[in-house]
Formats: structure tokens, C-alpha cells, sequence
């Protein structure tokens, strides 16, 4: 029995519903098919498995929102590449993507000045003091993978945008431009649902699992730089770390 | 501008779904009710935001799939404690709940030996090796928590159920009998729906967005000791950890 045998499988006093059986049948079909192969029409599995199309549809609609499955508008529905998996670590994203031989880049959604209110005590700064956001559509070879917002406090890095258009690891422009060395942070990890707009600026569908990172970095004297939120797809990237005793 | 603003907010050429509406207008609703109040009716909600039962039911559904409220069986729909905050650390589930103030249990589901099969190569044992297999509830205050399978090399064990039931911590159990040291782990997190079974062992809906951690834990020689697979309600809790330079 495997690992996937254990936890599909069902309790004596259980009944499984239709759509899981659909499920189940339809993951040992996608790995005949292999990596990248198109999946039969809707009306041909809903025939082969004896279901109605609903019941298809939820199946296919789950191992979607899973990651196992990715469609693309008008071309049809495909098995999905294993999840991108980054190590949570202090370096950037852009040295993590390069690690796993994909090609990082950024798009710039938002940039603007905001009074810190509930971010203040985070940032070590007054609630009526100004605070950068920047937030960017996270790439990996021109895929989205996540959203980002960064905030830092205005008064500690004065011009911070000057010479950067954001489009490039913003912790090497810190490092550049401010000698700044990010020296530990606290990290937080859970699972929410894509908001619309989430899931406009990612491409996914609204209500897709994503896992949100919301993380604030230090200097080596402990003062904060950054309050960071990333919310990366749930249907295309895990995280790892190294845990020692 | 807050976090949630922020996140909430829409582009300018997008159009916002009635239930995102209804859920930014719950959101509000919920933060004035405060914790543990009881939500009102649905009719009587559906009316004073003006969208039908089933919008209104979509939105509710998704703030409890992200643990904002909690039903409760015949007793209603309240507005849920904040999510639980885990360390990520190689330390027992007993000890970090206990820290939160929690008092931690298990109860057990499966006790099982089969063959290690595709756990082989983790483990460090051969395909027909014998593995066992432990799977239990996590529980916090009698609240399940999460789900967790271990898998340890029979061949190396011996015994290892003799004078131990399982519910209680295995770490310290393996510490007890075998003179074991857990001296570090790579953990993989991501993001997946639990199985009908699973829901069913949790108490949550099938579908509902899990956090999937799979350890591979070793011992000072960097011998591995155990698979875990653990799933946690991504209604109930999440993760946080230190990361240094």
C-alpha cells in the first residue's frame, strides 16, 4: 500500500462520494498519461466512469485547484508539471528561483506612500508614519507564481525608489543602496483562498488555495526593515526548510 | 489603507462577484460581533444585504474553509478564535501545544506493518522491508487538529508498539526505548484538499484546504529515522518560523 493508498483510502463506516471515486480513477489515469499530455474530452471520461459531467467536473475541478491539472483558455486541460518547491530561507526570491534553474523576474502592480496604521508596531514606527508599498506579481519564467507586498518605513530609507523600477530583488537594492545586511526574520505560513483580485493578478480562479507567507525581516541590530506578504499559488509551489535540533 | 484593504481591493477593469461583496461586508460584521458571537440567520442576512441564500452561503462557506467562523452542528454558525500558531521545529507536537497552552492527545486510527514500497528509498530500507505504519488524530482541547502518519523501519524498531498505545508522544517514546536522538529533518509544506476520509477523521467538509507537512526525520549519524505526513486544518492553524542569515 502506498502513501496515496493510505489517504485515499475510506473508513469502513464511510461512503465515498462519486466525485472522489471520479478523483481517484482520474490521478492513476493522469499518471498513464505522463507530464504534459491533454486530457480525454469531458464527454469521453464522464461516459468511460459512468458519471454525469457535474460529477466530472468536480473531480477535475479539485485535482485543478490541487495542482495536478492546468488549463489553458481554448487549448484544453493537461497534466501538470510537480509543484516548484523554494526553500524558506532569508535570501530572495530571485536567488531561489535561479537555484531551481527557473528565470525569476517581477511585475510592479502597486507602488505608494500610506500612513503605517495597524503595520506600525511591526515596523517599529508611529501609525501616522509613511510607509512604502510596493507589490508585484512574483514570475518565474513569465508564469505567476505569487503576489508581493512589500512595506517599509518611509523615514528610514529615504528615496528608497529612486534609480529602482521594482523589477528587480529589492534586497539587492537595499544591500546596494542602503548597506543594509538582512539579518533574521520572523516568518508565519498558512492557507487561505485567493481573493478575485488575487486571482485576477494571478491567473487563477477565485477561491483557489494559495499559501500565504507573511514575514518581517530585521537588520543585526534587531530593528525591523520590512513587513512582507506573499501569497504564493497553492496549485504550483511548496516550500522546504532543514530542521535541526 | 490597511493589509486587509489592500488585499481586499479590486483593478479598476475588474468587477467584483456578489459574494466577494457579501464576504468584505461579513468581514466587518464579524469583526464588530467579536469572537465566539453567534452569526445571525441566513434570511435574515440574505435580506439586509440584498443577495439570494445561495450568494450569501458562498460567502460564509469560504470564511469558514479560511477558519473566520465555525459551524457548529444544530447550534449555528459563530464567529471563529484566531488560528492556532505552530512553531516549525523538530521538537514533539505535544511540547509546542503544550507551550501554546494547550493541552495536546492523539487518538489513534491505524496501526499497521506493510511493505515500504515507495517509502524505501527515504527510509534507507528495502522495497519489501517491512514499515510501520501509525496514524493518529492530532488533538488540542479535544479539537482535531490535524491528521499524522508515521512510518518507521520495522527492521530497525523491533517491538516498537510493545508497552507503547500511541497516544501519547513518539518522540519521547523512541527517546525512552531506543535511546534515540532526533537530530534533524527536511519538511515539505504545501497546500491540498482533504480526502473524503480525512474530512470525515477531522470533522471538516471533504475539499476543505489543508497544510500537507512530509518530514523525513534523522539521527546525528544523518540515519533516517521515520516519513511523517502530517495534515493540519488550514482552518485552525498555522505555521511560524525564525530564519537567520
Amino acid at each position: 500500500m502506498t502513501v496515496e493508498a493510505v489517504r485515499g483510502g475510506v473508513p469502513e463506516h464511510g461512503r465515498v462520494p462519486k466525485y472522489y471515486v471520479v478523483k481517484s480513477q482520474l490521478l492513476n489515469l493522469l499518471a498513464e498519461l505522463g507530464e504534459g499530455a491533454l486530457l480525454p474530452a469531458e464527454r469521453d471520461l464522464a461516459a468511460a466512469y459512468g458519471v454525469a459531467r457535474s460529477t466530472l467536473r468536480q473531480a477535475i475541478s479539485e485535482l485543478t485547484m490541487e495542482g495536478r491539472l492546468r488549463a489553458y483558455r481554448g487549448r484544453g486541460t493537461f497534466v501538470a508539471a510537480p509543484k516548484l518547491v523554494q526553500p524558506l530561507a532569508l535570501r530572495s526570491y530571485t536567488e531561489a528561483l535561479r537555484e531551481m534553474g527557473r528565470n525569476p523576474s517581477r511585475r510592479v502592480v502597486t507602488v505608494e506612500t500610506i500612513p503605517a496604521g495597524s503595520l506600525a508596531g511591526e515596523l517599529g514606527v508611529g501609525d501616522a508614519d509613511e510607509v512604502l508599498h510596493l507589490e508585484r506579481v512574483l514570475l518565474a519564467d513569465d508564469e505567476q507564481l505569487g503576489l508581493e507586498s512589500t512595506y517599509l518605513p518611509v523615514n528610514r530609507f529615504p528615496g528608497l525608489m529612486d534609480g529602482y523600477d521594482g523589477t528587480t530583488s529589492l534586497y539587492q537594492h537595499m544591500s546596494a543602496r542602503y548597506g543594509l545586511t538582512y539579518a533574521s526574520a520572523v516568518e508565519r505560513i498558512e492557507t487561505v483562498l485567493a481573493s478575485p483580485r488575487e486571482a485576477m493578478l494571478l491567473g487563477t480562479n477565485p477561491a483557489q488555495p494559495m499559501l500565504l507567507m507573511q514575514r518581517v525581516s530585521s537588520d543585526p541590530e534587531g530593528r525591523p526593515i520590512e513587513r512582507v506578504r506573499s501569497l504564493y499559488r497553492g496549485d504550483r509551489i511548496g516550500f522546504e526548510t532543514h530542521l535541526r535540533a
